[in-house]
């Protein structure tokens, strides 16, 4: 026996080394031997790209290899091999393998950067994108669609890729079902590392979407598996699955902030999967379940602090007979066997109930029906610190078994189900962020079909002699490392960047100041003399740039003349000034975006400035995106407006910035309004905007603002509004707040001003 | 290697007669020894019921058998055991049989005849009822709603049984998905037959339902295979699937009133089906398709001449995101290899498009989404009489692509696509009602996946060298016989009806025509002499009688006295009055059904009738249901009201009646309306109620009629109104028809009479 499998081996080996011995290397070195190569490709063929920058190329890759001979696109040498420019890549075919290729620096001329079919009669099954790298290749204007990876077919893989850095419109990755073609397709979206992608402001920033709810009856057989999802803020949900029989297997969700969302479609198992939090985001979230059959078993969810839609397991009230898009109730689901550590109320039940909302949504929007049929079982809660609120509930809670969970700490949760059980139990830390039961807890409860349950997260079995309640069976490993990036993305590609101590360079006159500015490495300070700065342009501001005056006490004023903005915002510009004044002639802007183009977002800081004699403080354009506009211990005064947030109305959820934060500061004589800050649109899974407004001083302003407003912040979700003190202002309202939302206004000393008023439910614009 | 063979089955046929050995007969005698053997059973146990009539018997029938040693129930004799009176069946636990029970002359208490499951913790899976026939075993009130058979859990069985004649609400199969236990079923409905079900008169009458909108996103995989569809009437949706996966094979649907419809869920597949219409019937429907993803294959359509929602195959319009209730858009369906022989219109685009009803009905109820990704490919279409229009639009066709198929005739169809070629090919008549091509056609078009149709209707093998467009390859059988009988159903149980020769009662008095009504057989004929008959009480028709003047020239006048109706109508009650002249004393009813318990339905046919001096002619009960009222060449006199066919109020779609036809008749002073013919609520997919008013003469009527409407026909769907004259009679209207069904009078001669409106779209109820 030994023997003849000593000789069947040796047989294989021959005849492996004899197809690697006929795999034909063709070196291409421009697009006329590439497509000269591809059109002549034939099974078992290696065609290399030539080392260097491949710029603005549309490569349509078409072959049929083998199983056993594929067709590959390869670079001379990983790393020395980038697309660039306007590029994309379409595959048609079987057995292709693109292997090794960099896009970086462009954007696609299409929808896809890399698309899974040429066109319908041409599409790629059995095909693989590996070892690749996408990097930054995002459209100029964040409001044009596309995606970075389209699958079509069947059995296509992305494998060992690193992608990251998408800020316009649409999911990074996307499974198309159209056609039965492309349905039972088994993908496998395995081994990736899925590098930061930056909050958008607005939907459509997932990292995966698979389907669409007009696809969402497909059985698609996804396979998400093995990948680390690296702060992919992109939205509120960092994978919409909506199609059928998805699997998701033993991910790490690393300070993402947003769900695994099982949007639409049902029988999805997410299985094994790493949710890590942290003490302080309440936007890292862990799993949202709309629809039926779902499994959610072995996952573990580590300081996940996010609330409602993003609570760490958020099961969500239906529609009654749902649109197709919309929410269908959910039933039939099992969660079972997971472990939660340090978690902020992980369960929450109806998440999403407005039943309260009938006056301002059609009955069509009103999410009253609750879950039903849905088991909780053998599921783990620890808290350091006791949780007294581990079930949040948002309606009934009468569709929900409950068996043998446990938590270690009384709770006062308006719902106590016998199946949560206070114990008092132990955690043992294994690894960083790794807590598990100091010993199995052996009375795991039986539920149909858990004989499935056949091992835990790192995959030991769960047999009838040694079994747990929880993600773990005893012993687990020692050492394990959660976050061992080196399992993830490519061989050959580090996304670390360096990280070079800043340099500061001293000026004292415009002319320096300016050279100090394009002269300046990204993190740099400049610091002013004290005195006067006759600034005759604007200043253009491309990278993470500090202005500060030398001496805090004697701050230097920069005195700007131009007709054009003082400064000019561009992507990736980070702008932060610091103990210094501003002084306008009247006819610009203090601050303001390019009018196009701002494909990734900007920042802006301002902490001890004085801004006098400007039109607008800020000015943007439509589709611009700060991350954080954040203002503190300033004045602003004698300006026609204060920060213009305002542009991106195409109320489809949008908005300009994601945190905008006034504190400390002082508004005098603003003559229209002081900010406007617009979300326009209605879709409750798209939470947006957070103003905070504290401590802040507000006189004589508002007097030429038409809509009487002095403050206006339409739509945005998260709103902090205290301490401020409005006096002499000549206008009806304040402000309006958004009583659903929970927001209130503390303590504001309100004289000769309008009023702040608090409407429950805004009017909204339904946005599909 | 023989040798080895014949040990082994040696072998084998010893461990089974072991094993038949073992099986403990348990022969019970009542319900108390049923119920201990039940207690006791064990695998291999056969628990035998006694012969004899078992009544009001409520089974409980739980155990554990093994596939080899399964735990059966039996009779002692098969027809020699009953089940009847108030009386149920149901199975929980594994393996178990039920075989050649017989359930007549009752009803169920609960929901169900028999259901695989006892409660919630006690679900049948692989267990079996065959053998078995259910007969007329329905609900006293139509209203009341039960299922026959209802399927939980998994792998369930339901084969050559006989089922016919349920006429109350509820389909008589119904398979359940609620709950992860009872998906994936694989359950089998294999090889029954399915007796006539009557016409129900609205919805819920569906002999077969596999599922419901609330589960339809579930993976249900039921299998239908091998059953005769005989007369199923019961409404418009022979077979309702509403669930996944399922599976219609080799089925025969024979002279059905309705479709096999996709109504909800997706992947169906349709394969090797038998569907036989007949010259006359517009109402006989082939396959209706909703939805996606569905396969439908090798069918053979003969002589279907339904038109829309009954049309051989009808594609309809869904509704943009439409609620899980409506109608999703139909996409990537395969239409291929079907045969259409001597059908009117047999393929009909966007059914149900409905978008001129845009002002009373809301935007969630227009069917305006197209078919899209749809292939017909390979199928013929033979007509000995040339169908100008083969193909019937509603609405553009730009989402189905035609490929290879043919027809015999020239055509004028809006659509022509270049994938139906006109082709001069012939049939050849293999056996009645079978005709196929007289040879291959093998220009077969492959589409994506078209591999997997490698059969053809009967079974033979598609192969690239022997294959054909249309649903047979040849050579096929001879002397197939589409309607064999004997392939269908029980064993035991004959469905044939002796026909017995009608007897003739010659009667002279009234107390012998009361006695003859009284002993006549169904069928029979009472013939009345010349004269005047007294009748003092009601007469009460339970059967089929025919009640005629001996002489058609000397009409006999039957003169009723008593304040009850003249003849009281019962279920199945079958009225015929011939030549004979009725006189009330204007306190009663000419005729009346039962005000309950009008568990089936009875006619009422009317010729060359004088009738005067009543209050209504016909007053009926809500629950009660005519299957025709028909009258001719007869007059009405001197009455309060005419027909009264309005009690089916529920506005669920709902009617009282059938048909209802009156010709050549004569109306005078009818002092309300002269006939109240309502179906309430909207359901386009409820067709229903048929009105023929032809040559009849209306006068001096309607003078007390409140509303002035002197023929109500609200909602009724079919509506012949033609060549009536209306004289004198003092209302506002004479009727309103409904434009939208393509309702218009036709040459009525309108003096001194209120006018006849048509109005387009009726302000319709929603009913769900």
């Amino acid at each position: 026996m030994k023997r003849a499998l000593c000789i069947t081996t040796a047989f294989i080996l021959v005849v492996l080394s004899t197809l690697h011995a006929q795999t034909n290397r063709i070196l291409v070195q421009d697009m006329g031997e590439l497509n000269e190569a591809i059109k002549d490709c034939k099974a078992g063929d290696n065609i290399i790209l030539a080392n260097g920058i491949w710029k603005d190329v549309e490569i349509i890759f078409y072959g049929n290899g083998t199983k056993e001979r594929p067709i590959t696109l390869t670079a001379e040498e990983k790393g020395k091999v980038t697309i660039e420019g306007v590029s994309n890549l379409k595959l048609g075919g079987s057995y292709l393998i693109v292997d090794g290729l960099h896009f970086k620096n462009g954007y696609t001329p299409t929808e896809n950067v890399i698309q899974y079919k040429i066109n319908n009669d041409s599409i790629a099954n059995n095909c693989k994108v590996t070892q690749c790298v996408i990097e930054e290749f995002t459209q100029l204007d964040r409001d044009v669609s596309d995606h970075w990876i389209e699958f079509w077919g069947r059995n296509n893989e992305l494998s060992h890729s690193y992608l990251a850095g998408k800020s316009n419109f649409g999911p990074t990755i996307m499974v198309r079902l159209e056609g039965n073609e492309n349905i039972y397709n088994y993908h496998k979206i395995v081994n990736n590392h899925f590098g930061p992608r930056p909050r958008k402001g607005g939907p459509h920033g997932e990292t995966i979407q698979l389907g669409s709810s007009g696809t969402s009856m497909t059985p698609s057989h996804t396979l998400v598996a093995n990948n680390l999802f690296e702060r992919c803020n992109g939205e509120i949900e960092i994978i919409s699955s909506k199609s059928n029989f998805n699997e998701f297997r033993n991910n790490v969700f690393f300070e993402s902030e947003g769900s695994l969302v099982l949007r639409h479609g049902n029988y999805a198992t997410i299985d094994g999967n790493i949710f890590i939090g942290n003490d302080n985001s309440k936007f890292i979230g862990g799993i949202r379940v709309i629809n039926t059959g779902h499994w959610i078993t072995n996952n573990y969810f580590y300081k996940i602090k996010g609330t409602e839609f993003r609570s760490a397991l958020a099961v969500m009230n239906g529609i009654p007979k749902s649109p197709l898009n919309r929410y269908n109730q959910v039933t039939d689901v099992v969660v079972a066997h997971n472990t939660y550590v340090n978690c902020n109320s992980p369960w929450q039940f109806s998440v999403g109930s407005n039943v309260s909302q009938s006056d301002v949504l059609p009955a069509t929007e009103i999410r009253s029906a609750r879950p039903e049929r849905v088991v909780l079982a053998n599921n783990v809660i620890y808290n350091k610190v006791a949780d007294e609120y581990p079930i949040i509930n948002y309606d009934e809670v009468d569709g929900v078994t409950f068996k043998n969970n446990i938590i270690n700490n009384e709770y006062k949760s308006d719902v106590k189900p016998e199946g949560l059980i206070t114990e008092d139990f132990t955690v043992v830390k294994k690894s960083d962020k790794l807590f598990v039961l100091d010993e199995n807890k052996s009375d795991v409860y039986a539920g149909f079909d858990f004989g499935t349950i056949s091992k835990d997260l790192f995959g030991n079995e769960r047999t009838p002699d040694n079994n747990s309640i929880g993600a773990f069976v005893n012993p687990i490993k020692e050492n394990l490392n959660l976050l061992d990036k080196t399992k993830y993305g490519t061989e050959w590609f580090s996304s670390e960047k360096k990280i070079s101590t800043p340099r500061t360079f001293n000026v004292s006159s415009a002319k320096t100041l300016k050279n100090a500015i394009e002269k300046a490495n990204s993190g740099d300070i400049i610091s002013l003399a004290k005195g006067v700065y006759n600034v005759k342009s604007s200043l253009a501001i491309t990278k993470n740039i500090t202005i500060v005056s030398a001496q805090k006490n004697e701050k230097a004023e920069i005195l700007f003349t131009s007709p054009k903005t003082a400064f000019e915002l561009h992507p990736k510009g980070n702008l932060r000034l610091k103990d210094i004044d501003l002084t306008g002639n009247q006819s610009q802007n203090t601050f303001r975006t390019l009018d196009k183009n701002m494909s990734k977002a900007y920042n802006l800081f301002i902490e001890n400035v004085g801004i006098k004699n400007f039109q607008s403080v800020l000015e943007v354009s439509q589709g611009s995106f700060a991350d954080t506009v954040s203002v503190a211990n300033s004045t602003f005064k004698n300006c026609d407006r204060g920060f213009m947030l305002n542009k991106e109305t195409n109320d489809g959820g949008d908005y300009n910035a994601e945190f905008v934060t006034i504190t400390n500061s002082t508004f005098d004589n603003i003559k229209e309004t002081v900010l406007d800050y617009y979300r326009g649109g209605y879709d409750e899974s798209t939470i947006g905007g957070n103003l905070t407004l504290k401590n802040n001083v507000f006189t004589n302003s508002g007097k030429a603002e038409k809509d009487q407003i002095l403050i206006k912040n339409r739509g945005i979700v998260n709103v902090e509004f205290s301490n401020n003190t409005f006096k002499n202002n000549p206008v009806k309202l304040i402000a309006i707040l958004w009583g659903e939302k929970g927001q209130e206004p503390g303590d504001n000393i309100i004289e000769n001003s309008g009023k702040i008023e608090v409407v429950q439910n805004l009017k909204l614009k339904l946005m599909y």
